[in-house]
């Protein structure tokens, strides 16, 4: 008999229809003699909806703490239904809210950190032989207000509870079968990928692959909660995520290669005729930090043509561009650059494998494979197990499909693609 | 400066425009230098909306813990969206739920009962000179889970705080000017009533009266709290309703006559031929109150054909018809009555008023104005400050109109009835 915890998305509980499929899928696992917790987003549109009351409402900035009160009402709808739904499959089940579930969090509405998750009436509710439902994306905070967990809370809110109920696995329930070897929509013949190392799960997350949110699987890692990424609209076996054990040196095992990721949400910004001096990188990279804005890459170089000043370029998400030159431009004056250049037309390529850190030919390949589709490299960074590369937009998806294909990712069969909706 | 709690029902908070009068009201009286606690209903239809999403999960009967933690999204929904309408106005508004407003309560869900209101935190809100809103019609039990007050709830959320808060006046807002002298759509020139005692108005709301719920002005009978009843679409003064002070003597002063409510939702079961002996309506009666079934009125007259058996009717609410008659009928072999009769065409009328005590004469004025009008009376029942009859169903508004112009309280202007929304 196992503990699980098996997450649905809004994308699994479109209607009612959609929340007895899933209910089906929940009593089957009860049936199999499964201890089951289940954690559920609000249903597919609701959340749009209750947007589009409030901006009805107040049109500009609203109220943090009440937009949490209004946005947490979703899942409530959608965890009270799935409860109704199992129970009329003859399991028993009760759905439990953020707070009744004991999901503690900070302060912060809107994007709140958990601090503590407390079970204990979610573990009682399992020891009796019912299925337990958590509204996933919600907590109480330490002033007694509710709060939500801001993107990708749901996926936390899952893999929270797991490591607190110390589950066996955590099941991620999507629209896909699991994660590829590159976005099936643009390689076509991607592979799914039935096993994969958190770490290795965790750079794809950060660099472009959109089924994990970063934020869950950084929590998954740190709690050592093995995760199981699957497809809520078919019964095979999904992506396995392997946690707590040394990544394996035996490159016989594991492929060098897990797969292609690629992220075209960044911008770029470039000060240009930076003065050489020391400090001057610490002053412009410190200064955007401290604007709040999340930087990727950075990359340093001399200037080709005068050696007394050098050029710097970092990346940042695309909607902190503004905040990111404004931050840059305001030193100008006292640094003494030339110019501050912005470009939103740039992609990333991240190739990901545990197996590349004991295999110095992967970068030499990659770079050989890039050159041969034409594809000109602007930035470089590398981790233990990834390697990335910033081009131009244009080039991305030509560059994945090349990539992947030098690497021997290919399959031999297209990859199936899951619509939202009817399956 | 007054404490005041403000109840806004459904039919108020229709949609984001109906929110926003709300807002505008509700901020009105803050810039007088009120302390406002507001209580809230789900949106008009959210209820509606709910319940059919649960009926296409599960056509028959649903888990009541399920649908009360499913029902008790709409007062989020509303509540949320009401705090961000009245902080747009510039005036600081937080939400509270049913549980973070303190309203404990026993573990009936569906139709569960307040045991205790403790409203630490609605009270330090008001005191900080922030609008509290609560959802209304939700609380939570001794155990934890989300549960709701059943019908009127509201209603009973608003009263209960008031009573909690000790507020000086709870102003319950609705779609009409407050109470009448009779139903309005019945009798076009009733006369709206600006002042009227607690006990009258409890007489009203358990003898038809449809504005007020009969449980909510029990409770504010009980703890004292005086009620505005007012329409939330205009400005004008509503219904006082008078608590904590002796039902005065004087009958200069007060109206010998209140109003005329009247009820069509009763049906009446007859046990004919019950052998004349000790108990025997004990008995009948007994079995019906057994059987979960609200009784109203019972009469009891010996046989005229046959001295030695006598018949037993008494009224209930109409969905109740089919218990109540299977409770007698389950009777009648041992107690070897006749027969039972049931019939849902009757109508009940009620005349109401703290003056008639000291004045007799009312009674017969009563039997004389609708002997007159040729209606025939069944039963009879009286309290000290209200005489009820039931007559056939087809003759009730006839009789209502004859006896409020029988009384002198016609008004010489047509009462102006509100719609729903749009006003």
């Amino acid at each position: 008999m196992a503990l699980l915890v098996m997450k649905f998305g809004g994308s699994s509980v479109t209607d009612a229809s959609a929340m007895r499929r899933v209910a089906q899928r929940v009593a089957a696992s009860h049936r199999c003699g499964n201890k089951v917790a289940v954690v559920v987003s609000a249903m597919g549109d609701t959340t749009d909806d209750l947007l589009d009351l409030a901006n009805q409402i107040a049109p500009g900035p609203k109220p943090a703490r009440e937009m949490d009160m209004l946005l947490s009402a979703g899942e409530r709808i959608s965890m009270a239904l799935l409860a109704i739904a199992i129970q009329e499959l003859g399991v028993p089940a009760k759905s439990y809210t953020g707070a009744q579930a004991g999901m503690r969090t900070d302060t912060s509405h809107g994007r709140a950190r958990l601090l503590d998750v407390q079970p204990g009436r979610v573990r009682s509710t399992l020891d009796e032989g019912t299925v337990a439902i958590v509204a996933g994306f919600q907590g109480i905070s330490t002033g007694d207000d509710i709060t939500t967990l801001g993107r990708g809370g749901s996926d936390t809110t899952a893999v929270a509870l797991a490591a607190a109920l110390d589950a066996d696995v955590c099941e991620i329930y999507t629209d896909v079968d699991g994660l590829y070897t590159a976005d099936p929509r643009i390689v076509h013949n991607a592979r799914q990928i039935t096993r994969i190392t958190i770490e290795e799960t965790l750079e794809m997350a950060a660099h472009g692959a959109k089924i994990l949110h970063l934020r869950a699987v950084e929590y998954a890692r740190r709690f050592t909660v093995p995760l199981h990424v699957r497809s809520s609209f078919s019964d095979r076996e999904g992506t396995h995520i392997l946690v707590g054990r040394p990544l394996t040196e035996d490159t016989m095992e594991e492929p060098i290669i897990s797969g292609v990721t690629h992220d075209t949400s960044l911008g770029k910004v470039t000060a240009v005729g930076i003065p050489d001096v020391p400090g001057a990188a610490a002053s412009v990279i410190g200064a955007v930090a401290q604007a709040g804005v999340s930087i990727d890459m950075i990359v340093q170089n001399i200037s080709t043509s005068d050696a007394r000043t050098s050029d710097i370029s970092f990346t940042i998400p695309e909607a902190e561009g503004p905040d990111a030159v404004a931050a840059v431009r305001a030193l100008q004056a006292t640094m003494g650059f030339d110019d501050v250049l912005y470009t939103s037309h740039i992609g990333k390529l991240s190739l990901v494998g545990a197996g590349m850190r004991s295999n110095p030919s992967v970068a030499a390949k990659l770079f050989e494979s890039l050159a041969s589709a034409g594809v000109n490299i602007e930035m470089i960074s590398t981790s233990e197990i990834r390697i990335s590369v910033i081009c131009d937009q244009a080039d991305v998806e030509n560059a994945v499909r090349v990539v992947h294909t030098a690497f021997g990712l290919d399959a031999e069969e297209e990859a199936v693609v899951y619509g939202g909706t009817g399956r």
